[in-house]
């Protein structure tokens, strides 16, 4: 355990076995942060919300790494080998599996539901009851919305399937599904649910194609997707052997 | 007063009763901070402009929330009440109202003035020489702009009037006047005026219907908008029973 | 030189004369900070990459201003006179001229090129791999891509050319050309090459017109651009009279 003698600790935290907390970081009460994980400069875990309603703990797992500036508020549950960029905000209520990534800027704003291995480039916009499921890439300034009409008491997220790519400056309306290996082109407006395995883009976006239909740029008459096909980096051989045997 | 002992305070900053500073933050000189406003960590309050023309006092008024890393410059005035998110930005002459929201991640570029019960989102970029009026909602990444024909020595923002909507990520060209109680939709670049009550959408925006026209989503044939007749959260009786009346 | 008694500085570092470092920042090892450069608070100068491969110094040369809160990462080289706004981040490989400014919550990935006097304004994101010449002005939330099927093994970004103009909100697709000169209307989705001194606008973008076809707004029957033909301010007399012989 390496605590900079600079980090403000709240004694009730529970810090396990080779944590480290960098210079200026300010860990919160109810906090419980597992083993190997490190916490850089001038975070901040645990930020108490300002619901009063919520009081749970905030457990961030095992093999962490939450870069700095980052805050993660109380009352989520952030599963083991989170990466975040730097500046990230993760407000209460987040239930995120593991091998998740947040860039740099990104805010989730709660009461969301996050699967494995998801991945956020940075400036991504989370709004609150968004579900996201395992494996989905989300391209940085995408902005996931859920007022259908602004301001309203009752708010309804979009849900992303497996395997989606939603590519940069895109825009998903509340409510609306992104079917599983879907594919939505850069500054896309979708205001439609989308197709499995369909490519959309505009605004407001359309079906263009399937996604399968969409070229390698690298390699001559290869289709790009499904992504699995051709991009394993980062992901463990017992889940890409079982891309490639589909 | 709750200073905690790692800020650091200018000697000539003017700091009320029942204030709060939390860790790390820095108060320059030529500031005022009144009664029961809270000063969370990180921030810096009164951060001197690098124009040397200005030399005012920032005034930030009572019973106002500063959440952590936010960054309010010298010679603003701040109505009493003000929330923001982490990260914000309040530029140089920004004249705000009571009641104000300003969301993680905005930046207010100065030379702005902004009404009571203004409400912004996350990630809204207000250039320099905008006008807002009251209660106005600008939705997540919205940008007002002030460039025509960038880059140019004389900025013209844009004017949002009462009650207006502008919904995620829309883009509001240089000295278009938004109607009041009009609605923009969702990745829509405004080019043109909008007229008082109408809803626009896309890229080049165009007019679709009357805001009056756009239907609630959770209860059947009624309308949404004037936004005023079904959403009064956070809004005092004294206002919202005006609302009724109308 | 002015040290903050609250900074954290390696001892390896190596600061010039007269240069001044802000409370609560960090400079790590493998720095040259050049004389006369102004390092503001909460900033972490020469932070760790996290690619092992990369093991350079950090250069930031005489006479720049890192604003609040920005992060530049090891392994760059950044000319003089740089001025950032806040919470910048800057990550590792890139080379930058002198005179550039980046403005508040800019992040550029790194493995990039930019020349001398480029204007970044906020908001804007650089992907890795992107080659920007002298004299660009990028306005607020401007994002340039480099993955054509994401996620990619392979990235490409854009490269735009001199004294081009690329406006509010555009997204530049992967290895596009803006060419020189040429201007980028607000909200553009650009996925195809612009010819030099040309504009597009729209989604996806399409030729509009000359460059030089647009007007002034506050001169009758006076072209905008080329811009340089009426925007001179922050250039020194030597490069704004070669612009007016031309």
């Amino acid at each position: 355990m390496s605590i900079h003698p600079t980090a403000i600790i709240d004694k009730s935290a529970i810090i396990e076995n080779n944590v480290s907390i960098g210079p200026f970081s300010i860990v919160y009460s109810n906090v419980v942060i597992k083993k190997n994980t490190k916490i850089e400069s001038y975070c901040q875990i645990g930020y108490p919300s300002s619901n009063t309603n919520i009081s749970e703990s905030l457990v961030v797992e095992n093999n962490s790494l939450i870069r700095s500036n980052s805050i993660i508020y109380s009352s989520s549950l952030l599963g083991s080998y989170l990466v975040t960029g730097h500046n990230v905000v993760i407000r209460e209520n987040t239930i995120a599996g593991r091998n998740v990534q947040i860039g740099t800027n990104s805010e989730i704003q709660g009461d969301c539901s996050i699967g494995n291995y998801v991945k956020f480039q940075s400036g991504v916009f989370v709004g609150k009851n968004t579900i996201i499921k395992d494996f989905v890439w989300i391209l940085p300034n995408v902005i996931l919305t859920n007022d259908p009409t602004p301001p309203s008491n009752i708010l309804t997220g979009p849900t992303i399937n497996e395997y989606a790519v939603i590519c940069a400056g895109s825009i998903i309306l509340p409510g609306i599904n992104i079917g599983m290996g879907a594919v939505v082109g850069a500054m896309s407006c979708v205001t439609r649910d989308v197709r499995e395995g369909y490519c959309v883009r505009g605004n407001p976006a359309v079906e263009i194609k399937l996604a399968s239909e969409i070229m390698r740029r690298d390699i001559l008459n290869e289709p790009a997707y499904p992504w699995t096909k051709r991009f394993i980096r980062g992901y463990p051989e017992s889940i890409t052997e079982s891309w490639n045997e589909n």
